[in-house]
Order: structure tokens, then sequence, then C-alpha cells
């Protein structure tokens, strides 16, 4: 690598939504940007989380001069209790940010012996050959903060997950002036937010939800449940804020609400007028019209309190009729069914539920397609890299860089683990790393790998039948009936007689072959082969078989 | 039950999407109108398609006068194959329904000696007590119906799947006269199609996608790729007009679409200008922007057409930069990631894709809440019963129902297998009946019940371990040290020390017992409770523990 280029290498968040970061690399200095999370998908059974493959920084770690963090989402922050006991770098972030980093590393009991610094919009850090200097943005999380990364080549702006609401509810808007002076300075590179790149027009400020959720808490006749994510602490002060003007009482119901609300009213992101909140003992206190509930499961996380209350499994609170419960979320790609599922049980148990695009009690915090060209227009960047989206999204934000003027070969629709260089006059990939999935299952952490995920889906699918052979050691001869153990397959009662039939094929193969049977593997091969193809015959279905020949 | 009365049972369709079934009983008659599948939900692992539970009505199967098909969607004639030999009845439908229900019924080597008739709008088919006159709705297939079953106690309209597009593609739009002669001569109960009931306004009618396309098609600068469902065959005809004014020719791919292409050419429900038609073996003889495809795969079924062109595994087209790909349907819940792949694995050929709601390329065929209400409006039904839709689209088309002058005692939110009795004057529901899912898995239909399920629930999260152990039948003592197969749980190789500990723990809890073990069953729970709780201290993963002792 020339000692005069800079490095910029995704590792996550490129391809896919989730465990987003970067890494940027000048000469004996490297530092990162975001380490995040990504929940499992649908095919990757059982696995709990899914965290970036950080191989190529442990290869270098002496070079690594700290972690920055751009916000406090999950897919910025959720592998940080994985990574940083190993890393041991200072970490940069802002003030709630970094209160959200302390609670996820000590649920991880990873807190001990970090180096967490916090930093606002205005601030700058310097990393080596990098100076860091920190501006507002915009998101669906307060504090949450864009990058411009001098280096020794030029002026990097990563914008982190954003949005221009002219109109936010926490503090002040994105800073469109500093933006604009980046744009004099001179931009090298642009990193900008794919996510809803798909979505003509303008994302809606957060007021109209606000407006939202003060009409249908007036109208409504009895209690008011607003289901929200946990760290959408601006969506909780609307909440609060409506209930209030209405005479109604809010309480905060579900573990991770109540801590981050504690969090947010302890740092000043959250300030409820005197007296409007009210603990869940006192619910039964006031008249229905006179409550608001804020909850977690916007997702139908099948443990959550919003869950729990439609499934009549919450310790304290039952949805009574005349209820209205309001989804202030948008389910997130593969929830879907979870969310519907909630919905339903809700108006089962009788309460009117609002939910969907068109009950407008929702707003996502990502730039669409107008404010991404707004982006372009301010800082006029030399060269740009779609991140942070599925393919789709990376693909368009290249075509929408195209129609503002950038042409095709300055544009890098990347991938996690493509290494791309640039000068001040160029720029270029000019090779891969390792940047897969690492896997969290329960302890482990990067042991599951494509062997055990094809192994589960194939049980998921048609289940497993294991045909149990013992053999005497001298003669070679089986040694009574074989026995079958079969999960997943067929109901075991009904199938006595087909799992009869199986054992009579397998003394049948295995006497087929010669007198003494030297070759195990040989024997388990044919079984298998001849056992697969008499259960497909007999049923279409293909369980996995396995047969275990002991010696005895 | 009452000799005078009309009994109404869902058998499907309510509380979820699919599987539509209606059976009316009065005195000695009974019809069924509709005999749909779902396709299987997430957690129903390896199924391959839900049937109705239709034991109700084979326990009176002599009451049965016949089957009605409102239209030829898989989820009203995709339980014909299943449970028509069984049932022996006549089927009535219109043309085209017929043509789809004999495909489908070919499919399953299920045609021989049945009894299918075709009507259509304006016809009256006479049903033991009930006569059914059928009557024109539009919908995302063409030829349609709605049902009029007049019975001894009153009118009941059915609607089908409905929506009121006064601008259709194929045929005259929904039959709003007959709708007003029916409420002047007195509904007495309205059953109505709820899919669409959360969405506001009126549904957008297909000519709006005839223009989408026809844009498109001019401003693409290449071949066009058009992906939609096979059965909509009005979109088919659309994108043929387009490419007739355009000047481009057309080609059908994937077996499905090109079966139905043909069907809807002999039966005159798709009328393509002549040479406008091509081979695919043609492709290659016309320059990319005198092309289009219309292709299956809408749903990223990883088998059509469009899925493996994006694949690169199609055997005669391939994606090639400057394509346009339009995926003109909606995915239906649970595809999601799916169709995001395929669209994904598009771009990364280098296709331009349009998708989603933004870029109107599709409109659904369910009315929207004005639609809806216009029914109400026409109709003036004395009760109603929401059908068609998961249970939050029930109760929000009972509360639309509310605003259109029913009073709550007159609205039946059901359920499958909830038993409605209806006089001249009164109508309640008066009791349950079996009416749940029958999996289709393989050969087996209705073997799989929740053993098998949760089964394949349980191995596809953690995997298995099976442990087997040789024990002497005379001494009741070990024989050699257990073996182990596991699949799905952790990284074999990596795991030989585990294993180990695993079986000393066996032989140690065995050995744990009285000198002679007699009772088996209790050394099985000892052992896989033991194995059980040390797999899980070790990784936190709960495999399926399955001991086999084998007596030698």
């Amino acid at each position: 690598m020339g000692k005069t280029k800079l490095r910029v290498i995704p590792l996550g968040g490129l391809g896919e939504i989730g465990k987003n970061m970067m890494v940027f690399e000048f000469g004996d200095d490297m530092i990162i940007v975001d380490a995040g999370l990504m929940f499992p998908e649908e095919e990757m059974l059982g696995i709990d989380l899914v965290i970036p493959d950080i191989t190529y920084v442990r290869e270098r770690i002496d070079k690594l001069r700290g972690i920055i963090i751009t916000h406090g989402h999950e897919d910025h922050i959720g592998a940080l209790p994985f990574i940083l006991p190993e890393l041991q770098v200072p970490v940069y972030s802002s003030r709630l940010t970094n209160g959200l980093i302390r609670v996820k590393l000590k649920e991880n009991k990873a807190l001990d012996g970090v180096n967490l610094n916090i930093v606002q919009a205005g601030d700058e850090v310097h990393l080596g050959a990098f100076r860091v200097e920190f501006f507002r943005v915009c998101h669906s999380i307060p504090d949450a903060l864009g990058l411009a990364i001098h280096t020794p080549v030029g002026l990097v702006i990563h914008s982190g997950d954003f949005k221009f609401d002219h109109t936010p509810v926490n503090g002040p808007p994105t800073d469109f002036a500093k933006l604009a002076e980046f744009g004099q300075r001179g931009v090298l590179l642009l990193l900008a937010d794919s996510t809803y790149v798909d979505t003509p027009g303008y994302t809606e400020s957060e007021q109209v939800v606000g407006d939202a959720l003060r009409r249908l808490m007036m109208e409504a006749p009895g209690r008011v449940i607003v289901a929200t994510f946990a760290s959408l602490i601006s969506r909780v002060q609307q909440v609060i804020d409506a209930a209030y003007v209405l005479d109604r009482r809010v309480c905060i119901v579900g573990r991770s609400m109540v801590d981050t609300v504690q969090m947010a009213m302890e740092m000043g992101y959250l300030t409820p007028p005197e007296g409007v909140l009210m603990r869940v003992d006192e619910l039964g206190r006031l008249p229905p019209e006179q409550i608001v509930i804020v909850t977690t499961g916007s997702q139908g996380e099948p443990t959550s309190a919003l869950a729990r209350m439609a499934n009549r499994d919450h310790r304290q609170i039952r949805i009574q009729p005349g209820d209205t419960v309001i989804m202030s979320a948008t389910p997130i790609p593969g929830n879907e069914q979870l969310v519907n599922r909630t919905i339903d049980n809700l108006f089962k148990e009788g309460a009117n539920v609002f939910y969907g695009r068109s009950s407008g009690v929702h707003v996502h915090g990502h730039a669409s397609q107008e404010e991404l060209k707004m982006l372009f227009s301010l800082l006029r960047p030399q060269y740009f890299m779609p991140i942070h989206g599925e393919y789709r999204h990376l693909a368009l934000h290249a075509r929408l860089a195209q129609r503002m003027g950038i042409t095709p070969e300055r544009i890098s629709v990347s991938a996690n683990g493509h290494v791309h260089e640039f000068s001040p006059t160029a720029g270029r990939m000019v090779g891969k790393v390792a940047a897969g999935y690492v896997f969290v299952d329960g302890l482990g952490v990067g042991d599951i790998g494509h062997v055990v995920l094809r192994d589960r889906q194939l049980l998921s699918r048609d289940g497993i039948f294991v045909v149990i052979v013992a053999m005497d050691k001298q003669t070679g001869q089986i040694v009574g009936r074989p026995d079958i153990v079969s999960r997943g397959f067929v109901y075991g009662r009904d199938s006595e007689q087909l799992f009869d039939m199986a054992r009579d094929l397998v003394v049948e193969t295995m006497d087929g072959g010669s007198e003494h049977i030297l070759e195990l593997s040989l024997v388990n091969r044919n079984v298998k082969d001849a056992l697969s193809k008499f259960l497909y015959d007999q049923t279409k279905r293909r369980p996995m078989v396995l047969p275990v020949v002991m010696e005895v």
C-alpha cells in the first residue's frame, strides 16, 4: 500500500441492513467508524446475533487509534461488547450514545477497563493521521453525529444515519451551514446513508407524528397505549407532551423502555413536565381516559410488554375494550408476521389499533431521495461511496449520484471487505479482505459456520431419521434388530409399519455386502442411500438420514 | 338445528389470508363456496401447503349439493385436488376459473370423473334449497364472480374477492346496477372481502399500471423484463399492448406463465396482436430495445425464471447491463426477503429495477375503504360478516360497517369453525366445529400435527444431540464407550473435547444408578436431563437431546 494513500474498507453495512462498520487507514494509523450488530436473517436458524468479521483489524491492531460511533442504535453499537475487550482502544461518541454503550457493555459484562470518551458537535479529535470533526445530524435517536474526517489526502464526509428534518423534536436541525462550509473547503469522498434511497420526495418531519398522536389521543375513549422503539426518545417526549396537554398521565412499561427513559431523563434528553409520569401500580386510581401507557413491543417481540398484554400474559396490564393502541414504528423487514400477530391479538382483546403508513403515527429516520440530492448539492464531493443499505439501495444511490453530476468512475458501489484507495486525484478498488458474518449463538462467537447452519436448515424441513445397528466386532454380523429414532419427520405412532419396513431394508442392505464388513464408512453410505431413497419414495420427504453402526 | 334456519360456517379465510372456504347449510342441503389453499407460515417448517379441515362437511356428505368457486386464484381453488376426489360433487365456476381448476386437478392426477360446470354472470344454479345467482366483479384475475345466494330465509350476498375498478383491463366493470337491484330486493346477510380494509380511499384502477408500463418501456434503453403473477392475465395483456404500441416484441418465459398464457389465448382472455409474440430462441435476432420478456418470479420464488436469471442460472436468458426489470406485483407477506434478494441480484447483474409502491407498476385486486362503504350503500344488508382477512382486517371491517349504520349486534366478527344461524329476523352464533389446519407435506395430507412441527422447530434452533449406549442385556452394564451423533449444534471437528466430556457424563449418570438397571425409561430420562443441563451450561444452547440405549 502506498504511504500516501487513504484506504477505505467497509467491514459491514454494505449489501445488508445492519452491523455497520467502516475502517479508514492511512500509513500506520487506522480508525473504525461504528461497530454494529445485525439480527439474523430467516435462514440463519437459531443464531442470536451477527457481528462483523474484524480479522483485518485484528491483524493490524497496532495501528488502531480508536473507534468512533455515530449514534446509539444497535446496528451501530451492538458489536462493541464482543470486540472492545479484544481491541482495547478508546471509543468516541456523543453523550447519549455513550450512555447507551455503557448499558450495552454492562449487560454483557464488558465494561471493565474500557476507555469511553464523550464528544459533541463541533468537537475534534486527533487520531494519528486523522482529525475527526463532528457535526450534528437528525435521526430517529437524539444526539446523532456525522463525521468530517480530515485525512492527509483530503476531507472525507461520513453522513452516519441521517435525515433533514427542519422541525425535529429534540434539539436543532441538521447543520446545513456546516455542510456548506465543508463543500466550500472541498470534499474528497462522501459516504452517505442509502437506507431509504428508494423513497421519492422528502421524509416527513417528526412534527407530523406529534400532530397525529395528539389527534388520536383526543379522540380515544379510554386508555391510550403507544408502542415504539425504546431508543426513539423523541417519540416518547412527543407522547408525554400530548398527554400533558390533554390532561392524561403517562406510565412507562417494559424493561428496556423503563431503563432508557430513566437514563434519558437523568441525562436531560427527556424532560417530562412535573407530575405527568406515574407508576404502573397507580394505574388503577385513574379513569381510563386519563391514562397513557408507553411501552416496548412495536416489533412484535414475543417477550415484549405489548406482546404480553396482547396475549393476556402481562403481570400488571390487561387489554380492555375501549383501549386505543398506537403502533408508532415500522416493522423491521422480517418482523412483519410477529407485528401482525400482535395487532390481531390486540383487536381480539377489544382494542382499537392504529398501525401502518396511512395512520400517520410514525416517520422513519432516514433521508429520502430529495434530501440525498440536497446533501450532494451542499458537499459536491469528488468521489462517492453509498453505504448503509442492501445492494439495491447502493445501486439506486449510485444512480442518484450520477444524476447529481458525479461521473460513474468516481462512484464506488462497494461490498463488505472491498479495499479502496484514495489519493487527492484518484480513487479505486485495490483488493479484498475477509468481511463475512460472525455468528453469535449462545456463548459461541464465530464457532458456527455454514455446515452447522445447513444442517439446521435440513433438520427444519423434514426432520431426522437415525438408524442404529449393533454389529458384532468379531463376525461383522448384525446383532438384534436395528433401532430407529426419528423426530420431525412423521408422527411416530402412525408410522410403525414404515419404520419396520425401514428396519428390514437396513438389514437387507447390510447383509448384501461381504460376510465380514470391514469398511464401516461404506456400510454407512450404502445404508444411508438406500434409506433416503426408500423414505422419499414412501413419503416424498427428505429427512436427514443418519446411520450409526455400533461395534459390540 | 332449526329446520327453518340458515347455517353459515366459515371453514377458512377468517383470521388468516388464504384457504378460503364457506359452508352454507339449510335443512338437508349444503353448499361450499371456494376451496382454497394457504402457503405455510414461517413456523410451519417443511410444510408444502395448508388446506381447510373439512371434517364438518365429511360428516354430512349426503347433504352436499355442490361447490361454487368465485375465481381462479390458488387461495380459492387450491384445495380442490385434495378434497374433490373424496367429496365427488359438481363444481360450478366461470369459464376461465374452470380452465385453471382443470390444470390444477390434472397436475395432481385428480381430474378423473370430476363434474365441472361452467357458469357466467347472470346465470343461476339450483342446489337443493339454494338458488345461486352469479354477478360480475373486478379482481386481479379475469372472470371473477360474486354470488347472490337465495335461501329460504333471505338473500345472502358473497362478494368474492373484489374491487370497484371503473376502467378495468378485461371486460366490463363490477355490475353496480345488479348490486343496487339486490339492495332493492332486500339483503339478509352480506359476506364481504376484508383484505384491504386497512387502506383508506379507493384502490387505483388497472389503467394506472398501463400508463406506468408504457412510460417505463418508452424510456428503457434496452430489454424490458416484466415479472408478475401468472394468473394476472390482464397485466400480461397490458404489457403486450404497451409493447405493440412501442414496436417491441414479447417473449413469454417460465413454465406456469407459458401455460397460463397459452390457455388464456385459447379461451380468448388474452388477445395479442398478430406477430407480437416471439419464441425464446428468437431473442437473439432482435436488438435489445425491441424486446420485452414477461416472466414469473415476482415473489422471488427460488425456482422461478426471474430468480434464475438473477442468479445466472437460467438456461436461455442472462441479465445484461441496460436491462430494465419491472416487478409488477406486491410481495405476499412472508416473501419480502426472497423478493428483495432477487432485486438485489438483478441490480448486481447490471439491470435497473423498478419495484415498490412508488414505482406505480402494480395495483392490487381488493377494495379499499371507500369501495367497501359503497358496497354497503348499494346493498344495505341486515346482517354483516366480514370474510377474507386476518383478525385485524375483520375487526376494522366491522368498525367500518358500524360507521355505515349497521348496529354491532348484527355484525359477526367470526372465526373458522364458528357456526352461525340466521332466520329472517335473527342471526347469532350457535356453536363451534373443527376447522383447523390440514398440512400437506410430500405425500402426506393431514398426517403432520403439532408434535412433528414442534420437533422441527426445536431441531432448527440448536440442532440435535444423539447419544447411543450399548447395554449388556444380562448385566445391565454399559458395553464400550457411548457413541455421539450430533448435527446443527456445534461444529463437530472443534468439539471433540465437549463430546468426550459428554461421554464421561453419560457413563457416570448410568453408573450412578443400581447395578442392574431395570427401568430403561428412567435411564433415558436421567441421561437426557444430565446431558441437556451440561450442554446448556457449556454452550448456552439447547439441542434436542436423544439418548438411545441398545440392549445387546
